[in-house]
């Protein structure tokens, strides 16, 4: 065995770690700009808080391209003793990769995709109100060219195609390819899927999540549900916010966002239970020992999302979840649930009913809405899409798989404000993390066959300590293909979803 | 007459407000980071907080000592079409001023101190805690050296002596020979006023002051109230804090905090009251037009303390101000106070007793407890009072000021945070933001006639466009001397703040 090296004994390691800590200080500082933005700022500080955020990103990007950086990180590099462990490769290799893409795209690039999405954002805001697609697609056609110009900036990746450079932004080495030989099996079964929940007949009552609850009384148990869970609330927050999410801003400084409806509980209790998934990953990432490094930060969208997905869909939607909440309910929300019990819960909050909006659509249709997307955006990269198409193409995509008549825009191709923000290749991650969820529940429940009891008690402290154990602490050092088969032994596949969703389909609607 | 200068056509002049502009955004984030620490921060956050303040602290230090600015600066002020504007010539004078203060201090001493008083606060609070001087005393004796340094740097104004350095920094151009010519007259009269309200032999009933209201309707009330007087909450927030504050970050940002306490309403809303004085001083600087610019700063702590406390003491105390509130209050706070009339609240409030927690204090005697302070403080800079002598020397004063036994060092010299913080010059600011405001007073009444028939139905526009017509718009532009000049047609003066507390004492003591 190698003696690992004495740390210490590298000052340009030591430079480069201290280098990278401090952008992630600055980095942290803009999160909290954006969190505030959302959270606590008065409106009228708008046009400050703008001009801030760009001094601070404009900070942050420079010492994301500095050649004092590239220089370190090639210094390191060579030197065999540092790159013979294991650990510090990675992060060197990560590092190197972050450094490669900041640097390939030039800075008159990024200031004009910034102006125009937000352009495009407003134009998008506005077309949706008016239902009006014709009115956005001029501006959706720049969008289109600048992203086009960054993925050549960026260039294609080895054995990919032109929509994998940024496919690979959010999900590192994914290819297009992969991501469909693995929707296109997961499409044809959930068509499958749909068809039998329809002929079934069968009709499940929702009346249950119809009981009213204050706002503050919703905040008290979604407060203490995260807290069973293992959130540190010492060490985070939960807010409120139009628009639910979760940041972590570095060391002991996880936020988390939800918002209440009164005359639906369970929209708050899920999207708290989401954003409670990402936030115990990044309070599992070893922020704390690796500051600001890739081994101390998340290896994927797709893998993030799968751990949101894992709290919200798999615990947060399971049968022993609702044995174990509704008698703790009380404390919190009074008798308000004790009509219905953990049958009439899990049924409920298991319906599968096609629908047109991603964001409300349920566990067994959802896949379906991104799958659309991804179909149209890799289109319309390709150049066998055009843009004035993807109203026809959207609409014909859900009557084929949903089964749906898309009444207007606004509840189709004009739903989701990605693409006037440039975010194409970013979809198929949703998607993604629910695969990765799957297939890292069916090895956890191996590894702990009794979890589903554990839950039933409240006791979610072996599963925490497995998803920290087995996937957050390691950061960025596997990519998320080797972390999967590092973790459950295969590939990613569709077909734990789709046992998954087969098997609570059985439950709810009675199907073999 | 000339014509104004075309600024555009002054690219150093621009350029100067440009690298100004940038590092008031730069302070802005500095001020929400801490913030966001008093109000919302998780705990387990701290030593990354500490890590960031120090960066963006560093950012903001550099800038400010740059050799660039300090060309800009020269450049401008040989500019005699930019001087010629009054108003330009204030703000480079005013530059200047910052510039050559930020680059007298060199950095070591700068670091030194910022480490001192950490350890200092921390010795302070556990000497405390024990009501031990003599635990503190080495601490503070380094506080007072380093503090002796950083006045030797910064340099013996103009006809003053060494203290001056540092009360500078706080209320600029002021001298201690003048705080003394101002508050020896006001002691003495205070001495006799307060020995008449004791041979008055009149109690007063404070009955009215113990109805418990729960915080969530305190707060409820203390919006309602600070709209109605002009802050702006679209540009503002009021959130909970142990020690309340007001901060402002920038344009549309200014926020302020306070803390309630069940049994007893009137802290939280004088506090409140207090700090929205200081909150519309901010709102009322030109800070959208003059972004970082001293135009758009205050001119001093005494002005601002004048703002904070004319709202908290003369509006709020204010007999007028009860008679407006009280049938008011009902729709927040429900039927609480309807058992007391405006006369009740007006005499309560303005009950004299000494006491020994400065900020405890009513407003008779307040200024008595930072007169003490002054005179320690400047005695201890002059050499001719030793640490060792603090406790004696203070208690003496006391005796002596207020007819109050100390009964230990808790309760006396070890009180306040200031000087194991390195704040020494600072609270004579206290003192003289009482008698700005006294003589602000007297002079917006003669403007106004019917003042407090307006503040008796609530209408509060004139007071507010009065105090931002003659002090906030002026931002730094005249020295307060001047300012007060200006406004009232009188230098300072113990004189109107000695009317003010007579006339009061006669209300409620029957005082001739």
């Amino acid at each position: 065995m190698t003696k690992p090296p004495a740390r210490a004994e590298h000052p340009r390691y030591t430079e480069l770690r201290e280098y990278v800590r401090k952008t992630s200080l600055l980095e942290g500082m803009s999160r909290l700009l954006s969190w505030d933005q959302e959270v606590y700022m008065p409106p009228a500080a708008y046009p400050m808080r703008s001009d801030q955020t760009a001094v601070i990103v404009g900070l942050v990007h420079e010492r994301h391209t500095s050649p004092r950086l590239g220089e370190l990180i090639q210094q390191c590099l060579a030197d065999t003793e540092l790159t013979g462990d294991p650990a510090i490769a990675a992060n060197l290799r990560e590092l190197k990769r972050d450094y490669d893409l900041a640097t390939k795209l030039p800075g008159d690039l990024v200031e004009e995709l910034a102006k125009t999405t937000t352009l495009a954002q407003q134009a998008w805001k506005s077309a949706r109100e008016r239902s009006d697609f014709a009115s956005f697609a001029p501006m959706l056609e720049k969008v289109l060219t600048l992203t086009g110009r960054k993925a050549d900036c960026l260039g294609v990746p080895a054995g990919g195609e032109r929509y994998d450079a940024l496919l690979d932004l959010y999900e590192p080495e994914m290819r297009a390819s992969q991501v469909e030989a693995t929707f296109t099996p997961l499409r044809r079964s959930l068509t499958t899927l749909l068809e039998e929940v329809r002929a079934s007949g069968t009709k499940v009552s929702t009346k249950c999540l119809d009981v009213e609850i204050e706002p503050d009384r919703q905040h008290a148990l979604g407060l203490w549900v995260i807290r069973q869970m293992g959130f540190d609330l010492d060490a985070g927050r939960l807010d409120t916010t139009t628009h639910p999410f979760c940041d972590g801003f570095g060391p002991g400084d996880t936020r988390l966002t939800t918002r209440y409806r009164e005359s639906r509980f369970t929209d708050a209790l899920y999207g708290t239970l989401h954003e409670m998934g990402h936030g115990l990953y990044e309070q599992g990432l070893p922020k704390a020992t690796h500051p600001g490094q890739p081994l101390a930060e998340a290896v994927s969208l797709g893998i993030h999302e799968s751990q949101s997905r894992m709290w919200e869909n798999f615990v947060g939607r399971s049968k022993s979840f609702w044995k174990w909440l509704l008698p703790k309910s009380r404390k919190h929300v009074g008798k308000a649930l004790s009509k219905y019990d953990a049958k009439d819960f899990f049924a409920a909050t298991n319906t599968i009913r096609p629908s047109f909006i991603r964001v409300e659509a349920d566990e067994g249709t959802y896949n379906m809405h991104v799958m659309i997307r991804f179909e149209i955006e890799r289109a319309l990269f390709s150049g066998s899409m055009t843009v004035k198409q993807i109203p026809k193409e959207w609409n014909d995509r859900y009557h084929a798989y949903l089964g749906l008549k898309v009444p207007d825009a606004a509840r189709g191709c004009l739903q989701d404000v990605h693409w006037s923000a440039g975010l194409i290749g970013y979809f198929p991650t949703y998607t993604l993390g629910n695969l990765y969820a799957a297939q890292f529940w069916e090895k956890v429940n191996q590894d702990i066959p009794d979890l589903s009891a554990q839950v039933a008690k409240g006791d979610f402290a072996q599963l925490k300590a497995w998803l920290v154990k087995n996937i957050h602490r390691h950061g960025r050092r596997f990519r998320a293909a080797e972390l999967c088969t590092r973790v459950t032994g295969a590939p990613l596949s569709a077909e734990p979803l789709l046992r998954h969703l087969r098997k609570k389909a059985a439950q709810v609607y009675g199907l073999k």
